[in-house]
């Protein structure tokens, strides 16, 4: 997009933009040329000599990107004045240039080569993320904090879970991520038409060969007007973005001033008018980035109805549309990674937040000290209306049970003191903690750790 | 939606509607609770005959969906006037109704109940589709068309291809659609703040036996706020609408009046004002569902960034996003398996529109034919001058090329004239069939065939 | 869609649903077709008799809404089983029935009718949402409470202002909303092609005479495949949606237990588990409806390309879209105004934060104190190291500025200690609050108040 | 977006691009914070002197880019450093620069200006789309050609009434967006609580000076979190980019081979490899620049729900979505106006394409030519029996009906015989065609023509 020069990087680190930029994507066709080349020559379609002249043209830095783009415009993609600037540029060589290929043959293939980069950026940073939830967790496993349901404080939980619900979500969309960059990625190759005519006898043998040049899967068929592996791509980043945003939210809420049991620790943040704020910069730029992959994913799954052999459309929006979501992904996980990194948990303000409600946030706890002997639901009824005394009264909800018989009847006093403790109602936060970073272990390259 | 019994039966068939329908979901949240008691019981947390008890209860028809819905408003979500009415319902049992467990956990488990049913309708109406495409890909493997890229006459190819094209993207769809089905779908039960408290030490063991009571997978942790699963789940569906919103439009295309390759055959498609048409309602009908299913999985990943313990909108959200989804995808698979059943297939169309350019739709062949001779950009050129003149002059693209002496100094004449026969330009269009169908029938439950 | 009976009804009321249900599409269809009949015969076409019978059969109740919409599946659109229903209805004057008409003149006509009668309960609760807002900024003109910017304690405002905030976005949306309804909503009559050609001579005097039947709009041109009008709807329900979107997720936030400037005061809320909850359903229901809102109306823009005279899915897809953001936008509004009306404001908590940070977030406060004698940027430098040394200190911002001579030198530290007072530093607040309320007065249909 | 030096251009022009890159941005940055220096020295809150100075410092090109870029990662926005260069800058008024803004003032405010810059080009392109379509329709008042819905032959048109349908889309988004460009382009001065606290007595003042510096709308409130106005904006330029996708959409429909009654006239469109291909290049770029419009637009009205007085992403993932969706509707603008300027109209192939089906495309005139006699539903069925034999043998609609009884009764041959001749069915396309053009002279600036 136009404003690249002062937005995007803002959103999209370097790293990640070095793999989607104009001069990746003009490579990355180069690349496609090369190997059609050297496929060719391997296949006997054109000689070998002219396949490594072709081949030694095949450097983004040998042409002019905005020219390119300029063309481009007049034909409708980017392909044919590459094509033709490198037919200008092989020499006698060039007359075997792009042979038998169709343009949308190179810019896809450019795509999921692009896309295999990127991925390996993007994929590296979750990798980081899920590194440092994981070293919270770890961490954290027994420090307690309050669950909050709709933003209300509900019961206790521990910060070690809370790191391991996000690690659990980075582990998943690290596996689909995986996942698509080996089994997606695609050569194409198909010709004008998707048959290979021009290569009479020896479409697949050269597609084939492809393949097997760029390291790309080779597919059944010709996917021009096929877009599901686009669609794959897509919903992958898409949910990649999505667990990111969910993480960058988590992070943005535990840092309001009022319940400061996080803060962002980079360097950033700071209000230069407003120093006392502890902006979640890392987490709001996530935040905003996840949103603009989701924007761009979903317009690459809206647009995979593409008209018979070629699109009118469809096909063309996805240039932007894919490097945006893969730009906007990579930039959303790498923003998230350094927030996670260096985020600073604060466990005295978890535990003073915990004590806010004078112990009303274990009413659920007691409910079930009691459930056993009355069942659930009146038990439910005793505390709520425990629970409305002691909000009149200010007195602690323990205080309030034990001055109400139907529950001495069943639970002593000393019992319902005990209760008062939230770190006595966690639950199996503790095993689900390790549950998930069992699953990191596991899931390393390196195995367990 | 509130229109549901107006415009919803137009594009959602009753089997894909009862799937998910507003009972359908209140019996997936029974299931889930029924579940709930077993796995408690079998653990010990409640007593069995009380289990068994409430077991005995959960059939939706003992229950009133509009009421439900009713007291849903007040409180936000369905599972906790149903909870009310099962422990009412329940006698004394009731007492260990929903024990540890909170209303999300009853209705996201239900989710992957209604989709577990769903996804087999989708899986099934796919799986006609591919059948019948893979007819169409087998009977016409040889039958020549028109390849058009941006609507305009390109090459040859034939029809087979086009329907191999279609079946290799249904396949595609269907292995995900199965992949999401088997690994993304699993059981929630974490209790009020995801810890599994109430359960005391038994939270992990009744986790186990309700998700093996439900043949649901056992997720590592609850999953209340990681909505992984559920964006995998509607990036499957995305594709998959995103497929056969594919097909439809090439369908359409191919049976407009002006082309006439195909039309649709079933029943529906006349109009009582214009009875000439042959309106393609099918394909319409799965082109609109498409578009809506599109729309619902957008709304369900764009949703997935949720609040800590429990979200405040996005989850409530995803529950008519789901049924969307699920619904429309079902329908758009289901009209486009009828589309694809009762298509009419119109060789000599194909044969006459082969024909429509007097050959120049052959530019292609001659310039490779040329192109050993003097490269592809010079041969490339000839070819389009001898376009230019034929275009001018009427005369056949051969008989022009045969006019020129930088031609006829490689090719014979007998040669060109041979070269206009378009199924000589086929490439590897029945080898890449081939392909189609070997997939095809090797993922056939079945075997080959 | 398929669940409606038991989740639109969480989210969409009654009176909102009889707005848009099926039986109210098949209303406007027949309102449509009696006002045709009306139209032609008071220009000649039809005879007035037959005119009347047809309008005295245009009855819903009369007609089989299930069985419509299970034949409007085979022909793709459910006006053409309406007609033949009706046609058999009128008896003899059955042949004059839908006379040089199509069905999308029906199918429009009626959304414009749905959304007629839709926008006006639409309306109604945003303007009840905007004089609860109004009364909410009257009473709390100068209640300070905290500004949060990032969620984090910025400066101090009012309530009144945030009210106002509110009341303005509710005012925008509102005139949005009363401008679709009044130049948007056109009549739809062109016939088969849009050139009125069964109506021979009469095709403009008859359209005319339908529009000013319906009170709609006479369009310049048929608009069959010209989808601005239904485009400004969807925008307008977008925006409307976005704006009420706004409001519940303030709510949601001031009403977290760490914040408590806010409750709901309603009934729902209550969790029978964790009974100290106070759930902000009402915001959480808007903010849902709302999502859901904007995915329909986004889908309605994007279908916005459509085919030469007559769509191919575009079209056919609006008819669940539309209803989808009327209902849900309609929904959204009534809860939100439910909950503005009822919100419970707690100005002793809001008094209660803005003392939280020990006075930091009065820095920007001091700075501007300073401002004047050493600039903005050296004055934020010395604020910002005070406010550095008062956290380590734990003394007040103010002590800590008056221990610095740079400061000392310009203010004396009786001015720094009132500055400490965050209702001296409310800026405009208050006559921004009253602008809001004059534009609220002035707007209102009775004039000021 | 990244890639912008290889995508960006082939789908957005300079023109367009120049409004809204990342150095017109900085630039409406630098009027933003010029017009602020110069509103405080006219109230008197700063010294004249220093803001002429400030004001000299306010050009682009004085400040680095990518620098700003940089640093805004770290602080999460744009302004933050470019007011600190600005500062730097500006020597001793300096001390004098940003008074009383917060950043959001000067962003929001700069993308009002680069706004109304971008809308300027869209509304030219827009405007000249309309002139060309209005030549067409003129020029093309009576020529006959074939209507088509659902994609099949209807009933006939002229291309006049086509042309006049697309030029009345072109009005009716030109009138949005000029109503968007005189109404909801306001002026953005809060400062950090939206309170213009930092302004002290003279903040409203301040405000309106500020406003009126900029040409702006003044707004009765700070609209930090009110985004309707965003809202409004996204919403003109998402009916823009469907009606521009739609006019596009006809003629990549109009321009296939086989049905070849338009073809773009301008240099593109050719393809080396098959030269006889005229491929609707411009038509192609509207249309995936205006699907790629419509996904920025729908992320902007997605994004308006933001948080109490700052958002927490929603606002920042507005920058890249407004600057995408500016720059991509004028893409489409710009492609749109090209293609329509040039385009070749073909009326020898509409009027052979009227003559396709034996007349069959006139079924409708043969069933009004009897509806007065038997009824509407007879005629049809009388009428659509004849089709039926009228395809078996091969012999005209009109002579099959001169064949039956039933209609000779009513219909002598001559008038059957007349009925075939298309030209005599064109109902008040004329007359449409000029009630189109009459708006489009009235609304012209000029008056008409």
């Amino acid at each position: 997009m136009p404003s690249d020069e002062l937005f995007a990087p803002i959103f999209v680190p370097d790293r990640v933009w070095g793999a989607v930029s104009g001069r990746a994507w003009v490579q990355a066709m180069l690349d496609a040329e090369r190997a059609l080349a050297r496929a060719e020559a391997k296949v006997g379609v054109i000689p070998a000599d002219a396949a490594e002249t072709i081949a030694s043209c095949c450097y983004a830095a040998r042409f002019d990107v905005e020219r390119l783009a300029d063309e481009g415009r007049s034909v409708g993609n980017p392909a044919e004045p590459l094509v033709r600037a490198l037919v200008a540029e092989a020499g006698d060589a060039g007359r075997y240039v792009h042979w038998g290929a169709t343009s949308q043959d190179i810019v896809d293939t450019a795509a999921m080569l692009v896309a295999r980069t990127a991925l390996d950026e993007i994929g590296g940073e979750v990798g980081g993320a899920a590194s440092a939830c994981a070293e919270l967790a770890r961490t954290h496993r027994e420090t307690a904090m309050t669950a909050r349901t709709l933003l209300q404080q509900a019961v206790p939980t521990t910060f070690g879970l809370v790191a391991a619900g996000w690690l659990d979500a980075l582990l998943d969309v690290r596996d689909r991520l995986h996942t698509v960059r080996s089994t997606c990625l695609a050569a194409q190759l198909g010709g004008a038409g998707g048959t290979l005519a021009a290569l009479g006898a020896d479409g697949l043998a050269v597609a084939h060969a492809f393949a097997e040049e760029l390291g790309l899967a080779e597919p059944a068929l010709p996917w021009h007007t096929n877009r599901v592996r686009v669609g794959e791509l897509a919903g992958a980043l898409d949910i990649t973005a999505g667990a990111l945003g969910k993480i960058a939210l988590d992070v943005t809420l535990l840092a309001q001033t009022e319940v400061g049991e996080v803060a962002e620790g980079g360097d950033g943040g700071g209000s230069s008018a407003m120093p006392q704020k502890r902006n979640p910069v890392g987490a709001v730029l996530t935040a905003a980035a996840a949103r603009t992959a989701h924007a761009h994913a979903a317009q690459l799954t809206g647009g995979m109805p593409q008209e018979l052999q070629r699109a009118t459309g469809g096909w063309q929006a996805e240039w932007t549309a894919l490097t945006g979501a893969l730009a906007f992904t990579g930039g959303a996980a790498a923003s998230l990674r350094e927030t996670v990194e260096h985020l600073r948990v604060l466990p005295e303000r978890m535990a003073r937040n915990l004590e806010l409600s004078g112990g009303l946030l274990l009413a659920e706890a007691f409910a079930y000290l009691l459930a056993p002997f009355v069942g659930r639901p009146a038990a439910q009824r005793f505390v709520g209306e425990a629970v409305g005394r002691a909000e009149a009264s200010g007195r602690s909800l323990a205080a309030e049970l034990a001055a109400d018989p139907h529950v001495t009847e069943h639970v002593d006093v000393a019992t319902l003191e005990q209760t008062l403790d939230p770190r006595r109602y966690l639950g199996s936060a503790v095993e689900l903690t390790d549950r998930a970073l069992a699953r990191y272990d596991v899931e390393q390259p390196g195995g367990s750790r």
